[in-house]
């Protein structure tokens, strides 16, 4: 009898099951598949390896400004995927170490739950006092016509496993997903074709971050058709529909279908646990609990915010709460991340959103310019910090376009967790000169 | 009649202006050199910019195992200095610019106080209610025979002003500015010598991150003698006893006097207006108030932390004083960086001070390999996440040495201005994969 099963490893179930084990629970995890989840395996941590060595060969092309002169730069991208992959194992031995070392009993199987209390693998059935299902996500296959079983077409887990990279490739969605294989493939000098149906890329990421980012890709060469949609495939040959209606037939030689994630609702035996749900997610409330009193949910196939770091908090929330921890979950100071170049970072309200909600909110926006060190360390390059500020001044969103964006969006996720007032940033001290100091500054506007 | 007469246009006294000015004061800005003071015209731009273009070159002689290949990799000093000039003048002018902006009046000239209400400059007298004394520091001459007037030896002004390279450069002194001319040279494949007197090398700073950085630039080829003594200098030749007691001769062709800085405490007149002071410092309360009650003073020559953000708040905080707002310019959240590579960044104690102030604490450290980001971006580097505990367990010191330091240790700041415990800061969602979400991690253990 174990005090938790934990149905898949990804960063909501490894965590929440080493989370549980540290509070000296029982614990057995199990996972279909590989230690660590999309994420690990065909998700953030490839794609960050694979953009790091994008980014150091186009710093490499572009030193001359800075005084460094650069004969013959060229990439091998064989030695980029070995490398990531080692850097997989790596990281896949580290969850497995940690697994071992808090006595986390790890299974590798297809589960089923037979009730809530039961789950069998392999034909064997495991007893459990709580569960937690995490089986994440997978990429949608969007309706188009010509898209199912066309060779040329991929999905983000397909295009990691090819051994080369695609002379021209096109990206249907400028979500996250998108736009970050498109940033990968410019960087590396390819020709890229975005075709986005939104107004605009990135998701619901604000605005004026996305443009900045927007611009630098068509500086690359990069083709972003916005408002625009593919109408049917014919092998490489994507036809779409653009802005202004007119049809337009594009042909690449590798296409990448990333128009989302969908929750990995079928399978694990989770119609025996008669769970509440919606046709998209599973339905739990903040303590990250389903309509099963012993059962409880985290990750993506919760509907609610489709980032691993959401994920592995969700999870501790489950655990929390199952454990008799009061803990709930927040998704007001989620940061999401776009590690393009430059990279782009935001948590909490964009302007859009801010003014959709309601209520009364102002704007402070700065140039990096204004950043000695962006100043010091850019060439040609725009970058922009934006806050947005609530009725009492309190910080409910704040944006960066720019180096280091990623890495200092996490004061700005402690600004909103606590609820600080623009007066309150303005009295903490950020190091001089770096670019994060001007979260701070913008708070003087 | 003004309201503020500022005297000193560094990160203290065009903060203070600005600031004075954003409450709708009539303020005097007062420089006998150029705006933006040490830091910006030959302190932490300058060396940032620098150090920018030292990390360039010696990525692109190392991205082979990131995939990416150079032939012959070459960097020019001329195009680093013309660059970092270009980006001083720019700042200057953003400077120039922001006073006139808010109508602060910038007089270029020699301040000589006559009283605490009037100021002379060039002949004339400017009447003032308050005043703001920022005139700032020096490097420090050392006492060493034979090292003044010495032809071969520079202070951190000097180096910079060179119109090249030293083959070996000799420095006295592995405080901050030591180890940051000395990350420059040895990136840029220069032979360097660092001279300590103390048995660590980075100041205050925690030693377990200095440690760090002392061994990679050892693995650089930089000799490093701790615990050693200058003797006496002739010429290039620099005779210092080392750790063993031993008598050494080492000869550079440059040496960079590197033993600290002054507070300019002499001239401007301020002998006529009978502040307290120390023998190395303007004495002034946590209000940033002199001994006469209309004067204030911020930055280096206060004695406190020798650091420009430091200054730039303790300016805010003597502005809002003199005009009726309460501040207190708190001392326990000053982060520290250095820009080597790695980059080093702390705030709060150290685990030396939380042992020697006594009183329960407990320290927690993870290495930087448990970030998959820092696992993706870096190659056989060591780094480390490490946090000070007080008896609450809030956080009272946090420290990182490694990637993207100096930009994610804003979030530890906030951390300790706000007494967050460990408990708090587990609840905040770091993105991920990135070095900043450690600080978080590390949290956990």
């Amino acid at each position: 009898m174990y005090d938790l099963i934990v149905i898949g490893a990804g960063p909501a179930g490894y965590v929440g099951a080493e989370h549980a084990a540290r509070m000296g629970k029982k614990v057995l995890l199990l996972e279909r598949d590989r230690l660590g989840g999309t994420c690990l395996n065909c998700g953030c941590i490839p794609t960050k390896s694979f953009l790091n060595s994008a980014k150091l060969y186009a710093h490499a092309r572009h030193s001359e400004a800075f005084g460094v002169r650069v004969k013959e730069v060229e990439f091998d991208y064989g030695v980029m995927q070995a490398r990531t992959q080692k850097i997989q194992e790596t990281l896949r031995n580290g969850i497995a170490g940690m697994m071992k070392r808090h006595k986390v009993e790890v299974l590798s199987g297809e589960a089923v739950c037979l009730d809530p209390n039961r789950v069998e693998v392999a034909g064997k059935v495991y007893q459990g006092s709580h569960l937690l299902i995490a089986t994440g996500s997978r990429p949608i296959a969007p309706p188009i016509p010509g898209l199912a079983d066309n060779p040329r077409v991929v999905d983000s887990t397909g295009i990691l496993a090819r051994p080369e990279l695609a002379e021209h490739l096109l990206v249907i969605g400028g979500g996250v997903i998108g736009i970050e294989f498109a940033s990968f493939y410019s960087l590396l000098g390819r020709k890229v074709t975005v075709i986005e149906m939104l107004p605009k890329i990135c998701g619901a990421l604000d605005s004026d971050l996305s443009s900045i980012l927007q611009r630098k890709l068509e500086s690359r060469g990069c083709a972003i058709h916005l408002n625009a949609k593919v109408e049917k495939l014919e092998g490489g040959k994507v036809h779409f529909t653009d802005a202004s209606g007119k049809a337009v037939v594009l042909e690449a030689d590798l296409v990448l279908s990333a128009a989302g994630r969908r929750a990995n609702l079928e399978g694990f035996g989770l119609e025996n646990l008669n769970l509440a749900r919606t046709r998209a997610a599973l339905t739990v409330n903040e303590q990250a609990q389903t309509s099963v009193h012993n059962v409880y949910a985290a990750g993506d196939l919760t509907g609610r915010v489709q980032l691993a770091h959401f994920a592995s908090r969700q999870a501790i929330v489950a655990v929390h709460n199952m454990f008799g921890v009061k803990d709930i979950c927040r998704e007001e100071a989620i940061p999401g991340v776009i590690y393009g170049d430059p990279e782009l970072a935001g948590v909490g309200l964009s302007e859009a959103q801010a003014k959709e909600r309601g209520g009364k909110y102002r704007v402070v926006k700065m140039p990096l310019a204004a950043s000695g060190r962006f100043l010091a360390e850019t060439e040609g390059e725009r970058g922009l910090v934006k806050a947005v500020l609530g009725e009492r001044d309190e910080v409910i969103g704040l944006h960066v376009a720019g180096s280091y964006a990623s890495e200092m969006i996490g004061a700005a996720a402690l600004m909103i967790e606590l609820e600080l007032r623009a007066s309150d940033v303005q009295e903490v001290v950020f190091p001089h000169p770096t670019v994060a100091e001007i979260m701070k500054e913008v708070m003087f506007s």
